[in-house]
């Protein structure tokens, strides 16, 4: 059961067995498995995949305690079984590299770590980017995510509440949309279903296998899902949903969409700990206002009342906070000289608001996020501009200018 | 009609009649009056007030010719007649100056001033503060405005906004607050009957003259407000209510309460004009939300959404927000040392952002607001009394520091 030859035969087979294994024998992600992984921070290349696999299956007492007490249940799991699933039913594992690999999720566990999340975390559950995913589906993922809106909500809306979700999901859809959201009753199944009844597509993050329908009255649902989208998790085919696993499945929502709407809420709800995800990862987080009188959205008007989320009036209102991310400089900004090269006029704002080498506490995301106004993604997206265009570099979660651009 | 006799015999009387004169030949207010009436500024004492009555009525020619168009329809009213009618049904007119007078008027013209409001405001209606009221009821207007909370809303709620209107009025009549509205159907309505079931007052303030029961159906609930509160207005008893009256009155309403709150406003609604007054005043502006498919409600989300309300989902909200004012300091908030003497936390916040003598294009009111996020109130209110000890000192709408504070 252990050794190299259980990875299979090709290169490419080899390493596949590998994610799959450690997809099998981890329980969603970790800090330690990441740090062997990309032993040169997660914008890096990875390492032997199939090395670490193996020093898993073997036990190698190199490992971390941690990581090793994480597997000790699993480690003699067969990768080869989930392969031969996942052949058979159309799934497939994608991880950092592949072309399916939403860049997003990078940029939004990037920004999550930037900002001071860490496993200390006030977030409830898991803050550690996932290493891969399992996805079934005839959506791409990383495609589907382009233009995509976290939609979620209670699972026992109001009829209120669930006009509110139909009308924005259709609006959204139409306008060309993915809608991100859990596999749930309620807010999450009207999302769904307003999209593809628009012929737009969505995608349901689940807690479970990417196969297991549940709740299994679903079923019917999450074909229609897999037919213009995609259902995606971190678990291996047929593994059961969990209560643990909906808190850390929630990240993914938040991480794989360009900003989070809350559509009804109560003051306990999943669908805000998305939003606290969302917001963590500086991204634009909305909820829908309804009754002051109705316990159904008291979460919604609490987040909304202490600006953690922007006011969603209307479609239009999710739209406006969204699509100027990706956009980069408005069109028809103008250009700024400065120096050899041009800076746009965000591109420099951003680029003034990093911390020349001196200053030990300033040039974090949310210090470049104050300073200049603009959306988190936004700052993020041109600090790593400015980064490959060597105008900033990055140290530990502090941006700092690169000598001689000042 | 016209010269000193008219005034009566004692001085006081001739003043009084002299104040009663004005209120009868002026439509609300008049900048160029309040010149001749405080030509040190408003907080002066004013000039003699008989001298001006008499001018007007005498046709002056040394008059400014706005004021002398102004009046030349209505120069010859004699004031003995509105003090012949006050007399008999117990009102009377109140001018800064006597104890009755709401000093917080005062304050929040001050504000509007100071915030850049004037002739050509685009906040609709007349800007300029009132000179005087007449008042007819059993509260005494000082007294009932310490505590108070300007409640506004559509003339036409829905059953929710009518439920959340009385339930509001009720938790902050019980908690002490009078409310003040004006005296229309719907919200005006449900708030001012819900803080009198409950043993609270309640003011309203018209667009007529005081006495003036309109709409007439509301004669029984303005004999109410005036035995346990009292009814307002810049018109002279029997005038009819009109058009423009409403939006002039409006400013009155924001002016007197401690701050405003629309509880249910469609897009277009004079109670969104209150909400620019109370604005512009730099007063908590707060609005209730309502389901976002609802007309009735736009008006409030919009303010909301748009960050020029804050969010009120329970009374408390606006107790919060209204009632750190006047208190100064935070009880158990730490005096720091400054100079010989010593200010407050909140204090050195306002001295230092106030501006030195050479910035040009700083110390505003809204400077000053914004580098310390207090809110309006405790910003003029710490002004003000920083101005008294000498440490700053104002230039037109700017805040300087006095020289030698720094």
């Amino acid at each position: 059961m252990s050794g190299p030859e259980q990875w299979g035969d090709t290169v490419d087979r080899r390493e596949y067995l590998a994610w799959g294994y450690l997809r099998r024998v981890i329980e969603a992600s970790r800090g330690d498995l990441l740090e062997l992984l990309w032993p040169g921070g997660e914008t890096s290349q990875p390492a032997d995949v199939v090395d670490v696999a193996e020093r898993i299956a073997t036990r190698d007492t190199g490992l971390p305690d941690g990581l090793l007490q994480a597997t000790a249940n699993r480690y003699c799991a067969d990768p080869r079984q989930d392969a031969e699933i996942a052949r058979r039913r159309g799934m497939r594992l994608i991880f950092p590299g592949c072309p399916e690999w939403p860049r997003r999720l990078d940029d939004s566990f990037f920004s999550l770590h930037g900002a001071g999340v860490g496993s200390d975390s006030t977030v409830r559950g898991l803050s550690t980017a996932p290493f891969s995913l399992w996805v079934e589906g005839e959506g791409r993922l990383d495609r589907l995510v382009q233009l995509s809106v976290a939609m979620v909500g209670t699972r026992a809306p109001s009829r209120y509440g669930r006009e509110v979700a139909q009308q924005f999901a259709t609006e959204l859809g139409l306008a060309g949309y993915s809608v991100v959201s859990g596999g749930a009753l309620g807010i999450d199944r009207v999302c769904h279903e307003a999209a593809l009844d628009c012929g737009a597509s969505s995608i349901a993050v689940l807690a479970s296998g990417p196969d297991v329908d549940y709740p299994s009255a679903h079923g019917p649902l999450f074909r229609r899902i897999r037919q213009h989208g995609c259902t995606v998790s971190e678990y291996p085919p047929g593994v059961p949903p969990a209560r643990h696993r909906f808190l850390t499945r929630n990240r993914l929502v938040a991480g794989l969409a360009l900003g989070t709407v809350v559509l009804q809420a109560p003051l306990r709800s999943g669908a805000l700990n998305t939003a606290n995800w969302s917001e963590a990862m500086v991204k634009p987080t909305l909820a829908v206002p309804g009754p002051v009188t109705s316990a159904g959205f008291q979460g919604c008007l609490k987040y909304i009342r202490d600006n953690r989320a922007a006011m969603a009036i209307c479609a239009g209102d999710i739209r406006e906070q969204l699509e100027p991310l990706g956009r980069g400089a408005a069109p028809g900004e103008p250009e700024l000289p400065f120096g050899k090269t041009a800076l746009t006029l965000s591109e420099t704002m951003v680029f003034d608001a990093c911390a020349i080498g001196s200053e030990a506490h300033a040039g974090s995301v949310s210090d470049v996020q104050a300073a200049t106004g603009l959306s988190g993604n936004l700052v993020m997206r041109t600090l790593r501009d400015l980064e490959k265009r060597g105008y900033v570099r990055r140290e530990g979660s502090r941006w700092i200018k690169a000598p001689g651009t000042r």
